[in-house]
């Protein structure tokens, strides 16, 4: 890779920027780009995002001084320039795997990741904190926020717009509009936008770039408000201010957010000023790849590509919970004309592209507005429809209080469908979805269920179509769904969980191949202890995906002579007591399992139930994730670092049998 | 009463208002500020909030036809005008009582509380919600949000008048801006709103009122652009449009909100629209009684008074931990350069108005917006300041996501202080703070404590401000402060709890009455059951304000023959688990106390780490709210209601040790 990129190589850190002459920067900007498709191509990541922000990044690194001064990044998927330009090249081919660089900013990766965040949002509110910590410490670095036209839509963005407006300290808020975020984006703020953006007076801006860029003011004194409209103006003579003005930023633009002259004029001018000021650039997500320009919804994030053939793998195997969830909403809709969809600016990634097409009229965006989206499905099931709102488990965090005090507290029968619930992989601790089993179960008249493969999840859909006894959640994870366990099926019931028995009473449809591998040496010791000792008996309640894990690791518990019974949970609230203390009536050890936190988590409930049944001698063991937010990685690795896999099952059960045996013989 | 309110005793629901004239309903509005004032005074609750809506509610019932027209209240504190047109006059003096009417709507208090709401922002959503509905089920029936100035500085209602202004369907907003919700407003929202009620074409509006309302288009056809233009720009001549107007709402305003002819006429019209209409009434808080116009923040929420001699009552008795609260964070202030303190429009009630008057550039309140506040505080920490987020504990729930992600992921130290923690009493299930302790505990890096009393607040706080080593939460209830407890005390120290030990063998400062009564016949009776069986012990670990409670119950067990003693476990997380571990193995029974879910909650914590120690035999009593919302009512009484007051815990002890006893026996 040495000389492939000759000036980037020599950018250590931002201010390394400022030895460049203009023409060179273009030549960082360029071999950043080149740098990108180089290594998402072979990585995965995110592609489109990130092509459209390298002259963003480039021209405003080289005007600014990092450090001291401070960018916070909106959601680090649109910051891998960031991460080149601060002496990230050489490990940036390590990009999203276990133990590499992190795909969102981190502030332990770097410290020049001011803030780190995978939630969208947060960065004016962030750069606000820390521009009112400069001014109090009296230091003097100039703070950006970078956000984004679907970022910007959050509410918690206008919370800190009009916090920033009456604080008028010296904060810069840039508009990285690529005009399509993940999905194209919705709302009446877009269509602002797209009339900001329209206005004639930015037609061929690049020509009278400089005439704008000279009638900013300079910093002292503070501008009077007839010359500070005056600018505007100039920009924007038939409105008395956009909204940021009236909302008491200083607005620029629009701004080609690809013409580097343009832009390194408006940020060396925009660091000099000294108070509130909205940058409004517009970018090409993709830009500089044409396939991602044109399509830059497919190529948003990728898993590894051959540049030069601009084709992306096709996906094979069993068909993800996602594609399986979609089209079960599909039949719903067409049984059902009740049933509406709602999501939060994740059509693709939550499915629900299929019943968009099919069903217009029951569909609705609200761009990323989850506490909206909540209340408006409780609004619409209040007026009686059956809504189901699909959020990731992990941005349904931010709907929480108005799945509480909205949804479960009144009783309203939402349906709430949580993808990427459990761990993620690549994306890292920002994104597993972990915490929404304890967020949800400690909700009165809450009902969480999970599914544990692909059939079962369309039957659930079915069921909660039909309930309405109040709200009914989701969980399944990202993923193939694929159908492991015995075909035979029991119908949900309300609180029932599905006792599959003991892998020799039943077949499964197909195992894999980890689960017949011999056992290791000390269970075969163990074989011997427990046969002496007259067996032992071990209850696996397992959630959702991990009811396939337990499978398995019974599978290879019974080669070793022991008893197991698997039960799919199911209902994750309320729990199905009568079953569960039924079978550890007869068990010598209770495991549950569930992707999922330890504190607050299913096992818990579990441990709670067994207490109060006065089951509390009989032993269990709860697989769960520890009290520590879970690194990136590929799904399977970071599984088995937190004991979830069928493999760490057996160790753990075994291991326990064991402890029992010794002490028992 | 009878005969008081001659008009409104007649109206059962508010399509009565329609056979009276125009003059009869300035009357019916008299009455309905007469029944508030009768009432309120002697029920206590919100007074000037209501006082100022009543024109607004009589006007707008009687333009609309509900049912099936829907109007939804943003936070129910608005709303008395509307319980009292909607059939509830007479059960009006038991407001805020247990068993009573709520203090907010409810759907199950009556069919017309269309959606309930406690905390801000919920409205808009709730109604777009309601009006997707109705297009979706074909019926016509009107719907109608009615926000508050401060409420829809909330992020969340952005997120909805952006959905709303997209969806352009038959919706209208009311904003009621009395200039000052509980607190004076902030923010860049509020100069804006400030702009639009100053434009001299609003001065004198009644006399113009007429004519604007003729210049208002009918609902068909659809209004061309430019007509639409024509309306605003008859109010607003000089400007191109509201902020309301440019995404996509028909803006009305600003209307004199106590004229009830500018009022009839603007809602008559109003209601023959069929898209996004929003009405700018401006109210006075208080309105009708001059006291609470000229300090409306004073008499907002208020205990029962004299209505003739217009004084609230004095406060008498120990201090509220709010005031103890107030007052360090003014030491700290002093000691401590750094200290910085952040509200979300709550500065009396979180007691920081002391430090705003003294520390004023280091104060920030970011009105209703605890998403942002959580997240700015999060930037004020990694800029190196000690920021101190004070913010119910209730409301929190709003700042969850970022208080996990932004906060609790990063490992900043944001301090939060949580006020109304536990069981708040009258304002009821939307105000009751009692799932942080399972929403906070389950976030890895958090640390939580709890004081027992006035003292231990201070020094917890004093603790907070030199822990750096990430975010920590401080929970306290709503009420007095008393140090009922032995005064020796040993200093804080991180995860350390304090072992109060037993009362024979330490001395309370000060015991109430009830703790010193004589044991009930039943547990005479026990007395010589223990005695036989040469005594029983019990461990009771107990959090924040249920350590008096648990001393109170030691008191009285101990005169029965039991050994007791009580922990103050201070650390919520981390638990003190080597204290705990020692003294439970050396009880024969563990009990844990907590004002909060037991689902997710502390004892559940003990539990598992009774049973992770192997002292799962042991058993474990846990005194804490079940998997039920709590109505509202006295705190005494609905604390007794929930098991969690001394009485209470005794009795479940007895119970627990006679059952124990008998199986030994």
């Amino acid at each position: 890779m040495a000389g492939m990129y000759e000036l980037l190589e020599t950018v250590v850190t931002p201010t390394d920027l400022h030895k460049f002459s203009d023409k060179e920067l273009r030549q960082v900007a360029d071999e950043v780009r080149q740098a990108i498709l180089d290594n998402v191509s072979k990585t995965g990541g995110h592609l489109s995002s990130n092509l459209g922000t390298v002259e963003l990044t480039v021209a405003m690194y080289a005007a600014y001084s990092i450090p001291p001064d401070k960018v916070v990044w909106d959601t680090g998927h649109q910051a891998y320039p960031h991460k080149l330009l601060t002496g990230r090249l050489n490990r940036f081919e390590t990009l999203r795997k276990h133990g590499g660089l992190n795909g969102f900013l981190r502030r332990d990766e770097h410290p020049l990741d001011y803030f780190g965040a995978g939630h969208a949002g947060t960065a004016i509110s962030a750069a606000l904190g820390f521009a009112a910590a400069r001014d109090r410490l009296g230091t003097k670095e100039k703070v950006v926020a970078v956000t984004g036209d679907a970022a910007i839509a959050s509410g918690m963005s206008w919370e800190a717009l009009f916090h920033a407006g009456e604080l008028q300290t010296d904060l810069c808020v840039v508009l990285n509009d690529n005009r399509m975020s993940i999905a194209p984006n919705v709302g009446a703020l877009h269509n602002y936008l797209v009339k900001l953006r329209s206005r004639p007076d930015f037609q061929g801006l690049a020509r009278t770039a400089k005439r704008v860029i000279e009638r900013i003011p300079g910093p002292a004194p503070r501008i009077a408000a007839g010359l500070r409209h005056g600018i505007t103006h100039y920009l924007a003579p038939e409105d008395t201010g956009t909204i940021f003005e009236e909302i008491g930023f200083e607005y620029i633009g629009a701004v080609d957010g690809h013409d580097m002259p343009t832009l390194l004029d408006v940020f060396r001018k925009v660091r000099e000023l000294d108070y509130p000021v909205f940058v409004h650039a517009l970018t090409v997500k993709g830009k500089g790849y044409e396939v991602a320009e044109d399509d830059s919804r497919k190529w948003h994030g990728v898993t590894p590509f051959d540049v030069s053939s601009c084709e992306l793998p096709k996906k094979a195997g069993a068909p993800a919970y996602t594609q399986v969830f979609g089209e079960a909403m599909v039949e719903l809709g067409h049984e059902d004309e009740k049933v509406v969809a709602i999501t939060a600016a994740m059509p693709d990634g939550t499915g629900l592209t299929a019943f968009s097409r099919e069903f217009p009229e029951r569909y609705y965006d609200t761009g990323i507005a989850e506490q909206h989206a909540v209340t408006f499905a409780a609004g619409l099931a209040a007026g009686g429809l059956k809504p189901f709102c699909a959020i990731y488990s992990t941005f349904l965090q931010r709907g929480f209080d108005q799945v509480l005090h909205d949804v479960a507290l009144q009783n309203l029968p939402v349906r709430f469908v949580m993808d990427r619930a459990g761990l993620v992989g690549d994306d890292g601790p920002t994104h597993h979805g972990v915490f929404d089993i304890a967020y949800l179960t400690m909700m009165p008249n809450m009902t969480l269920v999970a599914p544990r493969d692909a059939t079962e999840l369309r039957e659930m859909l079915r069921y909660m179509a039909s309930f309405e006894g109040g709200p009914i959640a989701l969980r399944y994870p990202r993923g193939t769904a694929e159908d492991v366990l015995p075909e035979a099926r029991t119908p949900i019931s309300h609180g029932s969980a599905e006792v599959l028995g003991s892998p020799s009473g039943q077949r499964p449809l197909t195992t894999t191949a980890s689960s017949s591998e011999p056992g290791d040496r000390p269970t075969r010791a163990l074989v011997e202890t427990v046969s002496k000792a007259g067996g032992s008996r071990v209850l696996i309640v397992a959630v959702g995906t991990l009811v396939s894990e337990a499978w398995r690791a019974a599978l290879r518990l019974e080669t070793e002579g022991l008893e197991v019974v698997v039960v799919n949970a199911r209902f994750v609230k309320p729990i199905d007591e009568d079953t569960i203390l039924a079978l550890a009536h007869e068990a010598d050890l209770v495991v549950t399992a569930e992707e999922g936190q330890h504190t607050g988590g299913f096992g818990q409930q579990v441990r709670d139930l067994l207490a109060r049944a006065g089951l509390s001698q009989t032993p269990l063991e709860i697989v769960a994730i520890g009290d520590h937010f879970v690194e990136h990685g590929a799904q399977p690795i970071i599984r088995a670092a937190n004991g979830l896999d069928a493999d760490s099952i057996v160790a753990r059960i075994v291991a326990k049998v064991r402890q029992r045996l010794t002490k028992a013989v």
